[in-house]
């Protein structure tokens, strides 16, 4: 991991080493932002009005007051000094509540904190991670359809992947499987793809979005319909979807392997097939 | 609410216009950190070793590798610039993982960010406020014996209440009453007192561990057991504890009156007026 080159912050573009926020915003005392990733491929950014309207709606849920429609020309500045325009690159956006002293309820007057950096990244073709995951109970909030920055769980769950040498941790609650630390999570059984709906226990993943279309569009039946903890001997099928991760392939949930060597399942290789036609 | 005069930030003491840390924060990128606020009474920090010892607790919880016994010289250093020294004040300690380039899991080598301030409080001998509170479910995490800076679960619920125009928002989990979105709560009902286990879905507050104290001390029979939802209308008394709430009467939960004009049951008088003597 290395730090971007440049760094967009309220306005200004400055180096990474001036990019410098308060101890009074409330994006370091409280974790009260929102953030984006967009990845940009062929010269667009891959479904960059479904995450800017994901941004808006995310504001409007915690008050933010802030015009998402201001980003796109501040995007276009950032890209150029970064020496990024039409490059594959991943943008991150952060806004926060902005500059207050510490008091847990929402400053009036307050104006909020953006923050965008844009790194160069080049996805394969296909994603040909056969990931190793493990499942740990989802102890995060219940509001996970809120994409914050009050990332600690997701941290905390993320790193125990890490600890196992894994590529991810997918969650569970109430007894059925619900996302992953920072991916979306699909399984396959007799034919039939299984995702967790989107409500207030999982993000609602534009890559998820995507692949859901996908599907409909392949004639490949969906539900989003959980897969529980005691089903997950009977499936066939699993992945992760994320906006860098795109459809990655599960090899091994805990002790369940559901592929050999660099094997993956043909619901799973179709899906990648299509989605590599949409970029 | 103001600013501090002055602001401790990893080893310098600066104007708080000058007090800024990295966007790279784990803090600012993740709320990736922990807090502690203490208060000086009478020239020394009230059970100022329980406070630290929950600090130290804490970033072994999450993994941050940090010798909180290294913080006491730098609170002295600060209290003295910020001419606070023995005077009554309010201590903020926030500790965060440090900067690094975004990755969820933990980066090696990382130096922990250490940020404090001293701002001037006077407490009251005895806390006046009857206080108003409405009552939610609590959405945030699992883990809320972690005193993280992942807050924006507790900030959502506490603008709820300044929305109502109230005190606090007092939180309920699986059928009964948790705690409140930055404090402790209690309920008095038959001369018992009743709060909730410290557990993962509860903070263990300093002013809640010596609440408990002075029940034994005055001979109050105390019960770490939750109220549920049903027995709130069977509830005689109710009190709020936090390091500057101290102890809070509640004088109405949502529609329940519990008391009229400036009343206050007499087991939260008793303890409030045993609190005082500790000071």
């Amino acid at each position: 991991m290395n730090y971007p080159d440049k760094v967009y912050l309220n306005g200004s573009i400055v180096n990474p080493a001036d990019a410098k926020v308060s101890v009074f915003d409330r994006g370091f005392i409280f974790g009260d932002g929102l953030y984006e990733v967009m990845v940009q491929i062929n010269g667009k950014f891959f479904y960059e009005k479904e995450h800017l309207d994901r941004l808006k709606s995310g504001l409007l849920k915690i008050n933010i007051d802030f015009d998402v429609s201001l980003l796109s020309n501040e995007i276009t500045t950032l890209l150029k000094v970064a020496e990024l325009t039409d490059k594959d690159c991943m943008l991150y956006i952060q806004i926060t509540r902005g500059v207050a002293p510490r008091q847990h309820s929402f400053p009036n007057d307050i104006k909020p904190t953006v923050m965008m950096y844009a790194v160069p990244k080049l996805l394969p073709e296909i994603n040909t991670t056969n990931a190793h995951v493990i499942t740990r109970s989802d102890f995060r909030w219940s509001r996970c359809d809120i994409k914050m920055t009050s990332l600690l769980g997701n941290v905390m769950l993320n790193e125990e992947a890490m600890q196992h040498e894994c590529y991810e941790t997918i969650l569970h609650r109430n007894g059925v499987f619900t996302e992953a630390s920072h991916c979306n999570v699909f399984f396959v059984k007799n034919g039939v793809v299984y995702t967790h709906p989107a409500d207030e226990y999982i993000l609602n993943g534009i890559t998820r979005i995507v692949v859901i279309e996908l599907c409909h569009a392949l004639d490949i039946e969906i539900k989003e319909t959980p897969i529980s903890l005691q089903e997950i001997d009977t499936v066939d099928e699993a992945f992760l979807t994320g906006t860098s991760t795109q459809i990655a392939a599960i090899q091994k949930i805990d002790n369940h392997l559901l592929f050999t060597e660099n094997k993956k399942g043909p619901v799973t290789q179709k899906l990648q097939e299509a989605f590599l036609k949409l970029k």
